[in-house]
């Protein structure tokens, strides 16, 4: 069994990982690791995992990863950037969902995030994670950067369209389930701010949009919104055409072999892969405006998360690409 | 009292008609038509207006319009072309929801629809519904044709920024609570359909696209979507702009005077007008894309249907414009 | 008109308030009082309201009641107790929500809410506030306390059949939208973990008991739990019948004259009253066990809280019973 | 690999069989059958298993069931009497989910289901099919009657405690998700209906009662209700005790072993077990009124229907009981 660690398993994500790897051939959670709830059971910080992990608890991390073969971390912004070097250091594989190390310029990390790269010197020793996109990279890499949720739908509906449309007009504008703003509780995410209301938030300035332009070129225009559901994402996107285009049949051709997208006909519904790893795609040309409409809905936890990590693990370790993972949702 | 008819009756915009009636100084339901429904009493078919209208019933319309003096319809697509002459005929004030009679060329109506308007020397009988938009032409009219919910939306979000804008660039996603798509049973609105799930449905054909080109001039592109609650739409809207601009600024001048339409600094909640008249609107320039992005937030059955018809019926029989009307929201 | 003060304006309960005053024909609102949130202007509180309270702000309260006819309250528990005295000493009109002042023994209050009660002096100068029960006693009151939430809908589902009932037998069974739990954010009414989830709560000891045998007498055992909606309540009582008997009539026949308690046939939906200061009640007898079966619907921040104040206030101030408030729901 | 049969396959426990038998280690669905949807592929009928069936579509069942080693029915009431003399002569090991033959008694059956069975001499052929009631009599059968969603979480909560109870003064209440109501469209399944809102139904009368008779002895009271959720079941139950006890501990002794019932200290939530075959369990002794309260969770298409099926038939099989089954749900 690979001995696998989860920094963050007290979160949304870390409850998420927790529930894939009990399914998993090959991995075994061994340490969980996790600030506010550290001392805690399993039991009382994931009643829904009780009963699997009857004997786990959470522990601080301190630092030690002997005994580790692989890595996770789901942590708040900006703490993977403090303790990278040293996971980094050990060798062992380390998938990170935290946006510390998907850009690969730390300047664009500056600009984007705020502030300046505590660690700029690893930039380079991540690969960014979407093996749709990069699966030869991931499979040699030490160091991933799991993809952003909103990033992970944006590029698998618009990458294999690049070269249909024109530079700098891209515009996606996505829609998220609540726990893709984390579990620490706040009025925005409380039941009754959001059930029955849906809005936009973090107007022009989105930090996944960088990830965007790094994955599908030039500038493109990102809009967030909070959607009245748990899990999901949908991203609607939008661009010019260089002319008249098929999009659908190139999804279909880039995406024949991938285990995990599905190209549909008909717009796809967030809740076809509620809890798994697939992703649905589908794409218009539309002649009467020249434009390219494409769509893509994941589950924020799962491919846009979790589940792309365990993806992204798979492939660094050697294993089968979809062991421990599934294209199947549970509906309703 | 203006003895007020409904065509309709029985579906989520009569029912709200009859809400917002019951607190209407002025307007009295009087006869209550519908096909569906004809001869069951308005407890069994709207049981939260049971204790309102304890001794009303809901008839099957024969053509009668004799001592009325108010109609309003909110029919089935289609129903209004093969009534409206006779109607129209009888110079009693008619407040039509149906897309009928928003279009005032025959030819885009067949275009859109995909049939022939079966009344096209009726078409420049009415008069296009949205009280800010044309306030002068709805207080002189016998017949208005009440904008559809989504055309509401993103009419609101962009006219008084069209000056700023390229034309042909507009673009309009849209997501609509589910009483948006009306009362009648079918699977894609059913609870275990739409709960925990986001959709876009109607890609690159939404009729209401023609009634945004006509309000707003140009070719535009708009995709509507269906979010798991009850109501509310929310129209997140981008244009190319001429220049750097202020639309904020132009949004707050354009409404200054109006009594429903508010404009909001943060991105707006659909929760914020649930059950009311409001409109909420704001605006943003991106200078990195040099792009406009524009929001509207409505309740579809509010601001987007009944409200508005109301809105329109008090200006054309010279009543206080704001009768019976509310900004407030129910909330949570 | 009325000058009224709210002291706890800021929450849930005071959000619906200012919605239903904004609407009465007598009660103008001039003081909001706050503490957490004192100094903010009512948009950023209620943006609900924004429109409708432009000019309003929150407050803390500092003791000053000069120039006010009418004071509500909706204060954290606990706290009226503190200030009860000052209030009630100025003779001005008082309608609190709070369980303080409730009970009419101050040894039942110590032994439900866990400490001795602060002001026992006081309790005697408070008559229980549910309007269907004690209108009389409300009509001629200085300070009334409003009943609690699930108590106002066991009272009013049971009451009128304390007759057919063997003391002692009663299980009061119900559930309540989220917003009852109030507007602290805590990871319990987050959206995460109560969308799509029913859970029961406060087993055995909810406080709410100790009211309802107040009003209905003998003994009770109450659960109650926490549904996936913002709003309403609905109560599901058992008792054992003194024999066979026909309790739907007792219910029509006590409320045949009550504006707000409509009986039902059917059994009702919580929807059904949303947004209004309506009660929906039902009864059955079941021959086989020889029970009686009574339910309740009505929104908890209606009927349930600030409909219910205002109901008192109305009565309180010689003001017609009904005004301001409705038995209108918004639905869907 | 066992050749699985499925009538019944386009509703939502057929979905939920097909979900999970596509990760159980032994079962293959070979056949699937469905009237109304006869001739559609499965990704037409159930989105979300595309990508995992996609050469698979649904038949008319014409009774053949050759090369069929195991055959699961999930039909709309009444059906599966009229073909299960068919199905248990061929010998094919059958788990039905029909109440048609989970009675002993062809009279009770009468009496609670208003019409004679069609089938009474099979009623002595089939087992009921609560694996933790009576797994011996499952191992050995051929033909088994998997119990109803709400008689399986009252069973589960009270058949330890019944030795402590009062004959004849049980109360059964509970509230389902609303996939409990099946698939077919209605209103009273539509989001605008379900969304935001409680009710109770079926009172005094609804026929998972003579269910729940059957297993816990003597008359009971049972009142379901409607959830604005997709899935789960709370069952509070409520009787009189014959004197101080223990009942947690009752519980927790009779389900030490058992894999799939968990005892919990806190109330349990139905969302802890969404997707999983987990039912949660607790209990309180109340001395006031000398009652014990019990509560169970389970997901109504897991533990309440397609995962109990699929632990019958492991256990008719020979199979591991738990394989393809798991406790873990999908959270949040």
């Amino acid at each position: 069994m690979i001995r696998t660690a989860i920094l963050g398993a007290s979160g949304y994500v870390g409850g998420e990982l927790l529930r894939l790897i009990a399914a998993h051939p090959a991995l075994a959670p061994v340490k969980l690791y996790g600030d506010s709830k550290a001392g805690q059971p399993v039991s009382a910080v994931h009643p829904h995992l009780a009963a699997a992990y009857p004997d786990s608890a959470i522990d601080r991390f301190e630092g030690d990863l002997s005994n580790i073969d692989l890595v996770f971390a789901a942590l708040p912004h900006g703490h993977s950037q403090k303790i990278a070097g040293e996971i980094v250091g050990t060798g062992v594989p380390f998938v990170d969902l935290g946006a510390d190390f998907r850009l690969s310029d730390a300047a664009t990390y500056a600009k984007w995030y705020g502030h300046e790269h505590e660690a700029p010197e690893l930039l380079g020793s991540f690969v960014y994670g979407i093996p749709e996109l990069n699966r030869g990279a991931i499979r040699g890499a030490k160091a991933v950067a799991a993809a952003g949720c909103y990033a992970t739908a944006a590029i698998l509906a618009l990458k294999p369209l690049t070269g249909l449309i024109k530079a700098n007009s891209i515009i996606v504008n996505a829609a998220s389930g609540v726990s893709g703003a984390g579990r620490e509780t706040k009025e925005a995410t409380a039941f009754n701010t959001v059930d029955g209301s849906l809005t936009a938030y973090g107007l022009l300035n989105h930090r996944h949009t960088a990830e965007m332009q790094m994955a599908l070129g030039g500038t493109l225009l990102f809009t967030p919104h909070l959607a009245p559901m748990n899990r999901g994402i949908l991203a609607t996107c939008y661009a010019e055409a260089e002319g008249p285009c098929e999009p659908l049949g190139r999804l279909t051709d880039a995406y024949a072999d991938e285990p995990f997208v599905t190209v549909t006909n008909d717009p796809p519904a967030t809740k076809w892969v509620t809890g798994s790893n697939g992703a649905l795609v589908t794409a218009r040309y539309d002649e009467r405006t020249n434009r390219i409409l494409a769509l893509c809905a994941i589950d924020n936890l799962g491919k846009g998360a979790a589940g792309q990590m365990i993806q992204c693990a798979n492939l660094m370790l050697g294993l089968e690409e979809t062991a421990g993972l599934s294209t199947i949702g549970v509906y309703p």
